[in-house]
């Protein structure tokens, strides 16, 4: 029976490819350290919960299909702090950033529409653009240089007619790259130039430490209608399991188009709904005390790659990712030898093969990415084991 | 700046669009019976709400992408009951059926594929086909043979070599069709003769009156590589706003090849899968009411329009709709001056026009859509009430 091509050619996602591996470890009686997933340890936020179980109607109803007022309302006022004002009418909750994605691709591009995007990039934007027939066309972004933006001219070069947007988190996964405010300003003025729309995927932006300054591609006042943002719930609140997000743009025209698509799929969960508009009432110390934890973490997993001979790897100051590059040759194989055929004391290491975050075709095999979900302690024995790991796996002349 | 063709050829959902006029309405103080959407108005059981409240997990995390193990367990036992049999890798849990028919698609058909749907249909299957660049190919049914099949040669004239699938929904959404044996037999003689899939919605499986026999596109052994069921609790346990579905096929590999389009949006809301796990806990007894519930409305409805002179509708034995035609020429206008011009006893009537559950351009301006998700008192003043504007309507002449 017929399977499309557009379905056939997807990735399934790389991160979770080695989890066989990682069963089986466990099973083997090794306990697994997993640096492998940005999935937050961090208790989701009592307000949440409270809103939850306070939902009393009788009928779980649609909502509609933009989202309930009260989570609008709630984001409105969450982004005032910002200093980045929206209306009613630009902002479109959705199934997470994820469907927000998904949502801002198709509402900008036909099928054979090109999205730029810097790699190493966060693997679902593939799965996205496949899904909706856009070619993503990547221009590269090094270990060396902390993977901050290359020049203009490099960047512009991968402009074409086809071009609709430049796509970035930022903050960054899988790198943890944190963009400043100049980089922001020269995306803004290839947008101007080239006539093409900036989606910003922000759902770091609390994730930003040493004391640096998030920039908002919403700071770019000239070019506001060609920012779509994006966001979620899930890092910022702990809250993955919710699925609450949004795409947002002050393009009113662009947002009311895009309802059409929340119509199609009727609504996004009620009760969830309900709860997200409750975390607005979180107190600013859950926010204080996560950004202290993260950045240790942050400090101990970077601290622990600098010492290891041969890691290049810049200290990232935002989201909860390192991404290094190793001295071997195929960290695809470390990985996975490390779930089968490694332990120490008893205990291994997952983390995520780089090379699946590129879209360029051979780059990246020797980089990983690591993230820090993960609490100090076990986070200091898992690089002590990394270590060793690596320099058992090197001894080996496996790389 | 850019909007893609894509969203700007969709349209906005023609059963939401009166909306303004209705709240115009309540404002004027006139009481309007929604007979226009399929939101039921039967309490959720509270097997859902007890599981809901019972969730106790500090970190709200994701689930794997193809959902939860109990839920997927659940479902399993549940289809057991009704003589399908399915592995834990032939189910994929989704955002709704909704997402539901977008992954059939996505799954099933490049762009410029094409898809036959018996017109009348839900008209979001409209949507997700401009979503995935799938041509939707209508085929005729009629309200003089209450939306039955038409003769074999009619669906297969419209099959072609780009064609992928037949797509129904059984019990049916505008029509309250419910096909015969016969009739389902048909289409797999026919999927199997031009090798294409039946996408099979059964999201209103319970809901089937006078008796009559349910057969599930599952029950043609010879075909079961070829059908793709849509399922969903939205209607079967009154929870829409779970957003709880799947997608489900004996074929194997279609559902491994599904499973990249689930892990690129990461999952399911956590809390609802646990919620709709514990739903098969629901007593048998639930569903019994509910359907003596539905039948008693569709009777009132049904009795009401038989009495008005001109309009054709036969008795529609499932869902909780019924498409009929009125003797005037524009339901649009009479549905809107039924909201703007019209009242009686301070009340009136909304309902959707079905011009927009038909593909082809022009065909179903007479036509409406009622559904009765009211209770049996509302409903006979609605009745009485439509009456009385039809017949109104009429005397303007505007028809
Ligand atoms: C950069 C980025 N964007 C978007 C998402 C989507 O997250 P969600 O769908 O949970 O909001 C993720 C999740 O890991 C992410 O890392
Ligand atoms: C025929 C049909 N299929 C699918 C759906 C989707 O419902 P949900 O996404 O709530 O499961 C509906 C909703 O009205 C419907 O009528």
């Amino acid at each position: 029976m017929n399977i499309s091509k557009r379905i056939s050619d997807m990735q399934f996602s790389p991160i979770r490819k080695l989890a066989p591996f990682a069963d089986a470890a466990r099973i083997k009686g090794v306990k697994v350290y997993h640096l492998n997933i940005g999935q937050p340890d961090i208790a989701t936020p009592d307000t949440f919960f409270d809103a939850l179980t306070s939902f009393d109607e009788a009928v779980l109803k649609y909502t509609d299909s933009q989202g309930i007022n009260p989570l609008i309302d709630s984001f409105i006022k969450y982004y005032k702090e910002w200093n980045i004002n929206f209306d009613k009418d630009e902002i479109m909750i959705t199934n997470g950033g994820s469907e927000a994605i998904l949502f801002a691709l198709m509402g900008i591009c036909d099928v054979g529409d090109e999205i730029i995007i810097p790699e190493p990039f966060y693997t679902n934007y593939n799965g996205f653009s496949e899904a909706a027939g856009v070619k993503v066309v990547p221009f590269l972004t090094k270990a060396e240089e902390g993977f901050h933006l290359p020049k203009k001219e490099e960047i512009v070069s991968k402009i074409s007619n086809k071009t609709r947007a430049i796509l970035i988190s930022n903050p960054g996964n899988p790198t943890g790259v944190v963009y400043t405010y100049e980089e922001i300003r020269m995306l803004a003025d290839i947008a101007k130039e080239h006539d093409i729309y900036i989606i910003a995927d922000e759902v770091y932006r609390e994730f930003v430490y040493d004391g640096l300054k998030f920039t908002s591609a919403l700071y770019m006042e000239d070019i506001l209608d060609r920012v779509i943002l994006i966001d979620s719930i899930s890092k910022r609140y702990s809250a993955c399991g919710a699925r609450i997000g949004l795409v947002a743009s002050k393009n009113k025209e662009l947002i009311h188009q895009i309802l059409k698509l929340c119509q199609s799929r009727l609504c996004v969960p009620t009760i969830e709904q309900v709860a997200a508009a409750n975390l607005i009432n979180t107190p600013k110390k859950y926010f204080d005390e996560v950004k202290v934890e993260y950045e240790k973490r942050r400090n101990i997993l970077h601290e622990g790659l600098s010492k290891i001979p041969g890691v290049i790897c810049e200290k990232p100051t935002g989201a909860f990712y390192i991404t290094a590059k190793l001295p071997i040759k195929n960290a695809d194989d470390f990985a996975k030898w490390m779930l089968t055929d490694f332990s120490y004391d008893n205990k291994t290491v997952m983390f995520a093969p780089a090379e699946g975050f590129y879209a360029t075709e051979g780059i990246g095999k020797d980089e990983i990415r690591l993230s820090y979900c993960l609490n100090t302690d076990d986070l200091s024995d898992a690089m002590k084991i990394f270590a060793i790991a690596l320099s058992k796996y090197k001894e080996l002349n496996r790389g």
